[in-house]
């Protein structure tokens, strides 16, 4: 009976193996398909990952080299290994992440190795007992203080990678100096290898398809503010139209894409901090100010704070009477169209890196229609309305109201930008450089005519070091 | 002539040396003291910061052990210093973060390391000449596609690390293999020091002053709420302060840590990433519901962005006529005072574990004064003042109106969350679990007849595994 039952059991336990792998091609087909989907659109959505893929593999090649050459590896040994090693760890996606690693990963490197055989001389003389004891204590100290330095807000945005590497090489060189007295050749040469790894890495990700992450905190300011541009453009229209023409549904998505401003922080932060490695490129010089680009960020994402509270009103729908409605439509709607045009004329001057032709013009016109607005609300429009039914569109007026001083703020920040960075003026019957700077408080402190030799000695610097 | 002018040149520059040597001790110690009050302050904050160097520290030195210990060389020979590199590079500040990286530089090794062994053997038998272009290929081939991987969002999030150490030891393996037949015993060697030292880093980061992510996670949700419980709580008092009481100003910065608040999804996205390895621990199980943590945090941010539209009014200070203000001031500190009430109760919920005892009855009292502000401004309150004037009141009252609806979510959410993560009932007086799943329509689907089996479920699961 058990043996039937068991027979039983097995046939089951076959019949359920044979169903599930008859069933596997058909499931490994799907996910197969699936991921292939994801990649083709990852591929699609940002071609360069693509490139930057192909780059990394160029890369690890040409480094591998050296174990095929022989002469070559005759003088390098084993230590070609870190030479693999520095570009697969070295080599990132944009030029100024790469640059910064290799150089954290250079310095840390020299300076660690350095003090690894100071500790190591200085704990050989203290005999066999005590050797093992004050490098322990050596290697503590050490690992303790640098992993607290690590902490260290500032010194984690850009020195994070150097402190790790400092520890590594610290203790690698401490401690196997214990048991080994070429330790100052293995240094040299690994030292070396690593320096020849890096190169290929700098080399390669200039110069073929560079991505670079100052353009990339660039082109991010520049589309943000289009975004937020985008969405005030049409949001009048959106939020005084009426059920009847509900057929423009279809741009909505537009209008929804100034969600990703809100959480753009960290991105934009992290790009201004590699970009200050880079070395000058295209239209941007050695020590571009990347600091500027992150204040106006910060301005462009409290405008989107406002408009994710405008935007709250939009799904709701215009409850005031019509008539309201109709006296109130034209003058919002031009206000929330001036501040998008206003945002977008800027957003377009920073990414050509021009100056502004008529972004001022915008901002004092959304300014009048607000002016306008006050007043005839003033006039007691309203007077004989439940205040229930209105309160909404007091809302949104009063945050179009906000979001004009907002778009104000941008403006300066991004003039101000203009003028650290020395945009171009491309239409001459507009305001020139000078008179920008004289409308801008914020700006006088640094006039067209002072910045140039600034400039000048930052370039003739740079040579130097180079 | 010129020697005169050379040797005043050279008086000056020593002048100006010895003046600087001179200052140099001053601003020394200055940057000294300005350093060490930065760390003290540092480690106040977060004295978790200094225990996880001493940890660091403490790891390094037992790894270290290997190299000094002379029988354990023996067996291991120079692969012991992967164990300190290891431990370097896995040890993390929190006990996911650290099993997560152990687990992908573990696995990756070893897959790599076969595949690598694969790629060798491949390569060997295409001949003299064709095994460094095969290899290369294949170095070439498998970086490009892993570094595509990379890019992944999802992988990207659990597996970047495991991906790049595959990368690193594809390359060292097959590539180092051209030189050496001793490829097994070499990676059998290198990964049990590996293990060794990954090992050392998770006993250390589980049993010496564990910094757990999951608890991380739930700690800063729990703040955040409270945080903005805070805001609101003050709100109403601030706002309608008038300027004869101005003193009061003392406990403003409380109301600004929402700030905080409007930028923290990358933290809690990281943190959740590094819950997901823990095992459990605490109140904590394995497989703690800490998506839905996410859920509750994206809620709060959604309510700092409502608070981020009421704070602006707060420093402009209410315009509104005495009278008005009279009759509105009391509904709407009221609205506000719940609503904080009901956060903070949820917060303190959260961080305790517990059901909240009135959470739902601060909820349904600020409903009740949103409903009865509603009524009073229809009986047409405001009939015969300047809209204008009241303009900015109705805004704040419209977006305390919308935080109601805020508020009722997140508390929906984190009913949710204690459904799911079985809050204990303290209190036997207040609403029991079943009476919550029913008050709660998104939670009706896991009741709480239906959950423990899955949780059983989970917990043989684990079992088995371990």
């Amino acid at each position: 009976m058990e043996m039937v039952s068991g027979s039983h059991e097995r046939a089951g336990f076959f019949a359920r193996s044979w169903w599930w792998l008859k069933a596997m091609p058909k499931k490994l087909a799907a996910v197969v398909v699936e991921v292939a989907k994801n990649a083709k659109k990852l591929g699609r959505d940002d071609p360069r990952i693509i490139i930057h893929s192909l780059k990394v593999g160029l890369a690890l090649s040409l480094v591998s080299l050296f174990h095929y050459f022989q002469p070559l590896y005759n003088s390098f040994g084993v230590s070609a290994m870190w030479a693999v090693m520095t570009v697969v760890v070295v080599f990132e996606f944009s030029v100024g992440a790469t640059i910064g690693k290799g150089f954290n990963r250079g310095v840390a490197t020299l300076l660690a190795g350095a003090l690894g055989v100071g500790a190591h001389h200085l704990a050989r003389t203290s005999g066999t007992i005590g050797e093992p004891i004050l490098l322990g204590l050596f290697v503590f100290l050490q690992a303790a203080a640098t992993t607290f330095i690590r902490f260290f807000p500032k010194i984690k945005a850009r020195y994070d990678y150097g402190l790790l590497i400092f520890i590594l090489t610290f203790c690698l060189v401490s401690v196997s100096g214990f048991r080994d007295d070429e330790i100052l050749e293995l240094a040299q040469k690994r030292l070396s290898t690593m320096l020849i790894g890096a190169s290929v890495c700098v080399i390669v990700s200039i110069f073929v398809c560079p991505v670079w992450a100052g353009k990339e905190l660039h082109n991010k300011v520049s589309q943000n503010m289009e975004k937020l541009g985008n969405f005030l453009e049409g949001f009048g229209d959106e939020y005084f139209r009426t059920s009847k023409d509900e057929e423009s549904d279809g741009d909505m998505s537009v209008l929804q894409d100034y969600k990703s401003v809100l959480n753009s922080k960290n991105t934009e932060e992290t790009w201004a901090n590699f970009a200050r490695w880079e070395p000058g490129h295209g239209q941007f010089i050695y020590r571009h100010p990347w600091k500027q680009y992150l204040k106006v960020a910060t301005l462009t994402r409290e405008c989107a704070y406002q408009i994710e509270a405008l935007n709250g009103h939009l799904n709701s729908g215009i409850q005031a009477p019509a008539e309201i409605r109709g006296k109130i439509q034209a003058t919002c709607t031009k206000m929330s169209l001036e501040c998008g045009k206003a945002l977008k004329e800027l957003a377009l001057a920073i990414k050509t890196m021009t100056l502004p032709s008529s972004a001022e013009t915008h901002v004092a016109n959304s300014k009048t229609a607000a002016k306008n607005l006050k007043s005839m609300l003033k006039s007691g429009l309203w007077e004989d309305t439940d205040l229930l039914e209105v309160m909404p569109v007091a809302t949104v007026v009063s945050t179009l109201i906000d979001v004009v001083l907002c778009v104000e703020k941008i403006a300066e920040s991004a003039l101000e930008l203009a003028s650290l960075a020395h945009f171009k003026n491309i239409d001459p019957t507009v305001t020139t450089d000078k008179q920008h700077s004289d409308q801008l408080s914020t700006a006088k402190q640094l006039t067209k005519t002072d910045c140039p030799n600034i400039v000048i000695t930052v370039h003739v610097k740079k040579q130097e070091i180079e």
